[in-house]
């Protein structure tokens, strides 16, 4: 019991030195941050980002961007360029709406690695066909690099923006805007993309009534057909100009909504998660409860036990992890006293020296 | 240092009563389990189905799914009839190779929904546009739904078949099959889905030869062409038949592949998780990591000290779990005693019957 209380201003320590009153009225989510020599590829590229915005304005464009991101652009070239070359020199074998060669390689390229697959360039051949079926999936795996990597940086880039801006009239510091970052993510995320996905469709649209010609219900549908990369082909990019436009738009468009469903997917995860802890935070300790909790048997629950017994109940951690970091804890408490320290180490070292 | 050695035996009862030395070596990877009263419903699909195996088999086929499995089944009949019904409908509405009323209208649903978008089938008036619209958006999100939910569900239902299958020969216990699951659970089901997609590519190349009489390479290239969502259009299912295989084997075949694509992510993830894991581990203990884990500032790092550090240094957990939890520890601890008795958690009972 005695050593239970003990242990209590240790956990207290860790917490942040405001008094603890009604925080979970107003919960300022702080960033979990990274111990400073952990390795940084290992880490989700969510979870590196907090700085970006404070990075100096003197380095290159190319420099401030991160490195998932500057490999997505790598692979997104060489499969382009690669694709573009492979469709031009079988574009005798390609069947339908042509306008110009190169221009409608990098178009049929980009239609098939969305998976819109309009039909209105069709291969008709079989090096032709098999190529189109190696680049589709290839073109599929890239796209999930996309959203999985880059998008959700780009993202993430502008929601700093986006928070900033709302906060334009009041005094806030570098430190609120994350806080306030932190604590609405998924929604922010999913609000921006939103919005993007509305403009998206909204150029699209008029693009294809300004350009290609088409009616307003014709120029949506042909739009909606894209977005979701349906392509049905009915109605399709057909001008050169068009074609450059799709390009591009075709790109943005179907990755957006694609990042867009995966936000929403986010907030449900993140709801979820975070009712469960509600919910297990304010349920009523019963005796059972404190029976399972008290793990020396003393009759008592001390502060750790409880967070542990609590911790484990949302599934943060579990046997293993604790098993895992107990096992190397006793592996360097060399001399076995309980404790770890500086002689510790050091005898931990020369015994490996010694190996 | 005293409090910190009383406290190890704390953390030890929190471990398997077998023997620590070289658990690293064979790690056994148990399933954390669910309190028996935490809500259902608020659980991840992936942790509650360890007794899916055990479940009795009297029950009829329909109790023993899943609650979201059956969710996603409702919703699926649902969309298929109302989706069927309004294309039905308006069938004179839509233009191209048409064979019978209904099942046309099926077909249309499922390759629209699935975002194939052959082509074959298009609509023509300013309706039947809207509601193709209308359904692509509303199908993404039910195919999301479906991965998300029932897929998963049934991959580790087939998960737990394949294990018992492979050890069919040893006399090996139903915890030692969770436990092999648990621990190559990603790799078991990203093989499960992989062998499962080549077996539906193969049927579907086989059938469109015999049934829609297409040449070897044309075959895989309709296949190619339909489970990435393609769907250029220029070959497709034409016949009765054709089509009656189609509504099954489309909604089949691009699920299988969209799930092979999460499993390959969440194996990445996975991976990089444990390299994470096992680098917070294996790296040498500094003087400086020394002093950041003494949160008691006692010059020694004890076992729970220890703990927290590595876990927050594994991203497991953060500042705000344990503040939560510690915010939640004081209002129960009403005495101030430090620790949680019978008698608090009376008194708290009492407090609020007051109020």
């Amino acid at each position: 019991m005695a050593s239970d209380s003990a242990k209590q201003p240790l956990l207290l320590a860790l917490l942040d030195p405001t008094p603890q009153t009604n925080k979970r009225d107003t919960p300022k989510r702080r960033r979990f941050r990274r111990c400073k020599s952990a390795p940084l590829a290992e880490y989700n590229p969510g979870q590196v980002n907090a700085n970006v915005a404070s990075l100096p304005h003197s380095q290159s464009i190319l420099d401030r961007l991160h490195p998932s991101f500057k490999r997505v652009a790598v692979f997104l070239t060489i499969y382009l360029g690669v694709g573009t070359l492979c469709f031009y020199l079988v574009s005798p074998q390609i069947n339908g709406n042509k306008t110009n060669g190169v221009l409608d390689a990098v178009y049929f390229c980009i239609v098939t690695m969305t998976t819109v697959g309009y039909g209105d360039l069709v291969p008709n051949s079989v090096p032709a066909k098999l190529l189109a079926c190696a680049f589709v999936f290839t073109g599929m795996a890239l796209i999930g690099l996309i959203l999985s990597e880059a998008a959700d940086y780009l993202v993430e880039r502008q929601e700093i923006l986006l928070v900033k801006a709302l906060h334009i009239s009041e005094k806030v510091g570098q430190m609120e805007i994350m806080d306030e970052i932190e604590t609405n993510k998924a929604r922010y995320k999913c609000f921006l993309v939103f919005v993007s996905l509305l403009v998206l469709v909204a150029v699209g649209t008029i693009f294809l009534m300004a350009v290609e010609k088409l009616d307003l219900v014709d120029a949506f549908y042909c739009v909606c057909s894209t977005v979701t990369t349906l392509g049905y082909g009915d109605k399709s990019f057909s001008t050169k100009a068009g074609r450059v436009f799709a390009i591009i738009w075709i790109l943005m468009s179907t990755t957006c909504l694609a990042q867009f469903f995966l936000y929403i997917a986010e907030l449900y995860t993140e709801t979820r998660q975070r009712k469960l802890v509600d919910w297990v935070l304010s349920r009523k300790m019963t005796k059972e409860d404190l029976e399972a909790a008290d793990l020396d048997n003393d009759r008592v629950v001390g502060a750790v036990e409880f967070v542990i017994y609590k911790l484990k109940e949302m599934g943060k951690i579990n046997h293993e992890d604790i098993s895992l970091v107990m096992e190397e804890f006793e592996n360097l408490d060399v001399d076995q006293s309980g404790t770890l320290s500086a002689s510790d180490i050091m005898l931990a070292q020369s015994s490996e020296t010694v190996k």
